[in-house]
């Protein structure tokens, strides 16, 4: 796998293969110094984003959650979704929540575009940042406490993709300087999630390249 | 459902279900007037956001590609993604193209706070809503041309997520005046499904609400 460090969705893949018990070697593309977008990068993903992860000899699959329900449908023996049609419909739900309206709102490519087209200082930047931060965790606070789908876990008893993209955005929280206070249930999951060795081992701070 | 005339995703789903023959009800939520944050619906969808999808009494579905695979689950007769794992993988990877990482950087709330914030004129709003239609596009149009997966549709012969997907990206173009000639790949697949009567009925320009 293509990946990074900070990269929430490369984060959320590992989580699902340690999860699954299937090794995987993670190469590092340097996303501050751009080398997303240089030749040889673009040749794996002309999307010029993480993660691209390989099975075997075949091209790369790239997007998070499409990778997630890839290693579901060849990896079955560990599941990482429910199998009740509306409990599948209501983790990929809450998955989506972090994945698609607030993980893709805060990427490099989004922050570069507001200082350097915007003339936006940083700052003001990191105000865009944290308001997408804080909407995506009030929706799955009030989602989590109100629903009766929650359990130990962000759907059930038992982890989920939603439990995956909810603890890619957590830690992201620490990244960013994003006020948690608000948002106790999505911390209770977060912090046992944490407290699993295939959650720790993924843990963004624990890859080469993380700030030490 | 609840949906929107202009919603990309009510549209998505919409295509679905005719694809399967599933008759649906939608009531139409107006985006302009806030109507998605009203008490009324955020009792529906904390998120405020259409579609919220009612399959007889149970809690609503949201989220359209989570939409689209509980369709699949429940409805599996008109398939509308490949069986085998890797095809599958490319048609969600290129739907999450659209759905994770061009259409939430457009949505009414992402418009409204870059106008209301960062007090940006809506001509300079508009440059980041196209901007990252082009992003987007361009990432479909290079998948598309260099992948071998792509045939008569987006993933193979047969209609995938990823055609869906790509439809409700490609209507969109019309209707935040972006720029299609780069993108003649993308504008086979859409045309070739909007002649298709499923599509057609379901295009946002023929709901109740929509400009004439």
């Amino acid at each position: 796998m293509y990946g990074n460090w900070r990269s929430a969705a490369a984060f959320r893949v590992r989580i699902a293969l340690n999860l699954k018990g299937i090794p995987c070697e993670e190469t590092f593309i340097d996303l501050d110094a751009g080398d997303q977008f240089k030749p040889d990068f673009l040749a794996i993903n002309p999307q010029g984003a993480v993660p691209a992860f390989f099975d075997g000899d075949g091209p790369p699959l790239t997007q998070s959650l499409a990778i997630l329900d890839y290693l579901e449908d060849v990896h079955p023996a560990v599941p990482l979704l429910p199998a009740d049609p509306r409990a599948r419909a209501r983790a990929r739900s809450l998955a989506q929540v972090v994945a698609c309206d607030t993980h893709p709102l805060y990427v490099p490519r989004v922050r570069n575009y507001l200082m350097q087209t915007y003339g936006l200082p940083k700052e003001a930047m990191m105000e865009f940042v944290r308001h997408w931060f804080e909407t995506g965790l009030r929706t799955l606070e009030t989602r989590l406490v109100d629903e009766p789908g929650t359990g130990r876990y962000a759907q059930g008893d038992a982890l989920s993709h939603a439990d995956l993209c909810l603890v890619s955005l957590w830690v992201g929280t620490g990244i960013f300087g994003v006020e948690t206070a608000p948002y106790p249930t999505v911390r209770r999951i977060a912090e046992d999630c944490l407290t699993q060795d295939a959650f720790a081992r993924a843990h963004p701070l624990r890859q080469p390249g993380a700030p030490t």
